[in-house]
């Protein structure tokens, strides 16, 4: 497997001290090509680790796929001195649409079509009477943290995971890029044939935006609990959507920013 | 002007309490609709202000925009329920690609292409001799945070601003996207006629990946200064375009990742 973190030589600086050579654990980026029937239709910058996870995820929101069955082929290489995953999905099923397309067109296609949500939901977040306690909605960042591996050496990446409501984590995925984080866990979800993600909830290390949303809703999860906290427009889309919001969960405190009536 | 921060009411847990609800303050995101001539190019998600600069600084990474003069109109207004700025370019101008000629192409177009950022280059990034101190650099961040108004209230959304050798910082610029706040910086000073921005150095409130490396040379600048950590590509390539890269400045400590030469 690619390195998450890689060595670089750095200068310390502190004020009143001479500055001092020492070695530097960063957080690695570098690209992977998407590759649809042989033509290459995006390049995300990640962080090495789970590609074929965050090819998996990228395409619940991009595309049609919703079951690990949507795919024929998923297959990572490295061609050319770059990574690539190549990409085969089952007849009918609706392929990625150009990033070009989505946000733009001459007529017609306008921010109203980015933030239809309504579109991506195929199933019911959470089942009748499905409710978590807040004591272990207050665990659950600290539990992803013990298994946040590349954020102990560099402390710079996003991590996220799937949680149920009895606090128990799925796989723990780590990115520079916030939104690839939540990808690898989605992906890892869909190959596990465990989406729709209904009554588990998306833990993220970060803020949550739109598109934080708009992954969770494609992953028919339950809600989001974030460390820091929302845009206006993610608590306004959680609401409308029936999703439990939580944010600022630090040291046994925490927002309830939507789904009140989902917590006990 | 449109507000950058909005109130809801929340529920307030702490461990041992009863929940209450109190008001919130929150970063408002919401779409911006780009149109070029007319026609709808993209639609970013971004914190309402300074629409104009953002557009300004989105097109000099995206397009082959690099003075105020190469860009004959830029009109902020209101359409259909939707923000919108519409832009007219110089004749011969080149314009923004569609994002999905940018990062695809069934031939030649790879991930080469979107880490040559050599293309962006238009300038040197400082003048011979030119240096900064270490104890100025040490300052950058705690002067930009005394003006981060929508942090004071929200707490997440992150800032830019350009600064030069001697402390002074141009105007800062608040988002809930990285991106967006050091799009609007760019902007702000392509339309103070002050690009290339040789010389001075991007403070970011957060990390500091490819993109911002990117948006760095694109305006010509000499360099980073970040609140937290940078990624290995983003060192690489600062150390590559001979930039400054200096990050984790944090209480009169920061670790000096590219251009030890250019600190005194």
């Amino acid at each position: 497997m690619a390195a998450t973190t890689t060595r670089r030589s750095v200068v310390r600086i502190a004020v009143g001290a001479e500055p001092a050579a020492a070695p530097d654990d960063l957080a690695v980026e570098s690209p992977l090509v998407l590759a649809l029937d042989g033509a290459a239709i995006a390049t995300l910058m990640r962080t090495p680790g789970h590609d074929i996870e965050l090819t998996a995820g990228w395409l619940v929101v991009e595309s049609g796929v919703r079951a690990a069955q949507d795919i024929v082929l998923l297959r990572a290489c490295r061609e050319d001195d770059t990574d690539r995953v190549h990409i085969t999905l089952q007849p009918g099923v609706r392929p990625p649409r150009p990033r070009a397309f989505i946000t733009s067109a001459a007529c017609g296609v306008c921010s109203a079509d980015v933030l239809d949500l309504s579109l991506l939901r195929t199933s019911r977040p959470h089942t009748d009477g499905w409710r978590i306690d807040r004591e272990v909605l207050a665990t659950l960042p600290d539990t992803m943290r013990l298994q946040q591996r590349a954020f102990d050496r560099t402390g710079a990446v996003h991590a996220a995971a799937l949680a149920s409501a009895t606090g128990e984590l799925a796989a723990v995925r780590e990115d520079v890029g916030r939104h690839n984080a939540v990808d690898k866990v989605v992906g890892n979800a869909l190959l596990a044939d465990a989406l729709p993600a209904t009554d588990r909830l998306l833990v993220v290390s970060g803020r949550v935006s739109f598109e934080i949303v708009q992954k969770v809703v494609s992953a028919g999860a339950a809600g989001i609990v974030a460390v820091s906290a929302p845009s206006s427009l993610a608590v306004d889309l959680a609401r409308e959507h029936g999703l439990l919001l939580t944010g600022m969960v630090r040291g046994g405190r925490m927002n309830l920013y939507a789904g009140d009536q989902l917590v006990g």
